[in-house]
């Protein structure tokens, strides 16, 4: 398979494919060819100083975050900045499981870890853009922690962080969460070890998926409030029906796994012997730490414990009755406020 | 399959099997032969008035609820009442898919609801013990469910009730995580639509329902906090592998599903057409709601709201970490401070 009805120009377009080369791997393997899915916004100035970085986060790709996140008079504003959104490996548009050819393809697509995203990213903002300073790197989720990672491992580099809705360390419950959910993926008698003909013969599976997303990315308050009527939904049973299964029914499990592997095995102190708070004080880059106060994945406890380790961070949690889900741009207050904090951040 | 490695007396007996005859069951069906697991503990006293029924939660047996609720000096002391504890219908000690022969057997036993349950146990409280008068009907989780029934359908019987940690209608985002957990054990290939030789078999599915009660069961505190720790496990990991997985996988995946279903579908209501204020308002115990305070499954707050329907009740949230497991008796606190409350409302 190397197309698919989702990943495409049409749905999640324009952007352009950069090849940067074979990617050693922190596994110790290989990628062979390494492409990665990019957006850009902007101009890049004269000096090459106003570049901002975006990876995406799970399921995401670039249209979701350019939606979400940029526009005239926005924090992240094309007029001002040269704005980088980077879909990460696996995603479906960057080098993945069902457009990877020969030996690497499909079920047989290597394990990547978040540092692997951000050492192709590294290649593609140095060699590709001849940029050497970044502004700020942002990320939601799992572009949080691609985000940690770029501050942690070349802080003369980054500027500005801000990490929304993740952390730096994928905590041990979101370990038993994101063996749930690719269990939920492989138990699947279709999923045939992802040798499966097409995406959408492993229904049950994804239909899992959006059951657990569900019950994880979205908080108690947003079910016991009735907040799905906001988004046209009578019932908690319509939101699941008509939302959360048909979003991520389209997708292709083995993107999915890719993404939840390298999300369990999130760890910016690899790069310190797994000293937390030795990785976290590498980072020179003013940082600002924006968990969402009702997210079930991050809580605010967490995300706090963690901007303590940073020597210039705030950190200021957002509420949001959407949880994690507020990423998604629904919650315009949310949004709203996220706005002030980046344009205090950039400012 | 008749005999089961979990299901037995060495494991959760003494208790004494009471046939209560063919069940009319509000599906339709008829489950052929209703057989109750019963285990007593005191003495009924000439008045026939110290009774206390207490029936089980979901996956539990009489064995646990002994263990966690009864003792002298505590709450429910068996030297001033006759408890009586009733296995719910398809828990594995009462008639459940593993002991029933013939055409309802395993794959083919009927679906059964909580009024199932109580037109059952009024057969057994009746008729086999000719008790008229409850001094108490308490229950935790489903036995709760079990409680409300009891409660609204056979208001003169109940003078106190007691329900813990669950509620009188199952949450629609319940519902989903029901889903969830039942797709995991039917998604196990080795499941065979409940016709699977040995229950072991099915032990990929029971490890998913191991990780989907981890997620669920407990609290984010008890993960954040480490309150494993007092468990005597060193990490969240060796908590799942050491004790979530061991506790659920030696049980029937037949059972458990039968025991979710009938949680997935719990409402007090179906005997007011669907009015769950009228339902309720029927209720004239003197009533104790005793929601836990970190619970993910019975929020307090929909807990309270369920209380204010009820004439003669009050709602009192018990803070533990450990969540809706607070239920297994390791949280003494929790425990202490139930018992105060109970000790209350029999005074």
């Amino acid at each position: 398979m190397t197309s698919h009805a989702y990943y495409n120009q049409q749905n999640h377009g324009p952007y352009e494919l950069v090849d940067v080369g074979a990617l050693p791997l922190i596994s110790g393997e290989t990628l062979h060819q390494c492409r990665l899915a990019v957006a850009t916004f902007g101009q890049l100035n004269a000096a090459r100083n106003n570049a901002i970085l975006i990876p995406t986060w799970y399921s995401g790709t670039s249209r979701i975050i350019a939606d979400v996140f940029i526009g005239a008079g926005r924090a992240i504003d094309p007029g001002t900045y040269f704005i980088i959104i980077v879909n990460q490996i696996g995603n479906g548009l960057s080098s993945s499981p069902h457009n990877t050819q020969g030996p690497q393809a499909r079920g047989h697509f290597p394990k990547i870890a978040i540092a692997d995203d951000v050492s192709a990213q590294y290649r593609l903002v140095t060699e590709h853009f001849g940029v050497q300073q970044l502004a700020l790197v942002m990320g939601g989720s799992m572009g949080a922690q691609q985000a940690y990672e770029w501050a942690a491992r070349y802080p003369s580099m980054v500027q500005r962080l801000a990490t929304i809705a993740g952390t730096a360390r994928t905590s041990p419950i979101n370990q038993v969460i994101s063996d749930a959910i690719i269990h939920g993926l492989r138990a699947d008698p279709q999923f045939k070890g992802g040798e499966y003909a097409d995406s959408t013969n492993v229904s049950e599976g994804l239909k899992q998926h959006a059951r657990l997303m569900t019950l994880h990315g979205l908080s108690p308050e947003f079910f016991e409030s009735g907040h799905y009527t906001s988004l046209r939904f009578a019932s908690v049973g319509e939101f699941v029906e008509g939302f959360m299964t048909p979003y991520f029914e389209t997708m292709d499990p083995n993107a999915l796994i890719t993404q939840l592997e390298k999300w369990r095995g999130a760890d910016v102190s690899h790069i310190t012997g797994g000293d937390l708070r030795a990785a976290l004080g590498r980072i020179t880059a003013r940082t600002c730490v924006l968990p969402i106060t009702q997210d079930q994945f991050f809580p605010p406890s967490v995300c706090e414990a963690e901007a303590r380790l940073i020597s210039d961070a705030t950190c200021k949690s957002i509420d949001s009755p959407f949880g994690h889900l507020a990423l998604f741009g629904a919650d315009a207050n949310w949004l709203r406020l996220l706005d002030m904090e980046l344009k205090a951040l950039l400012r």
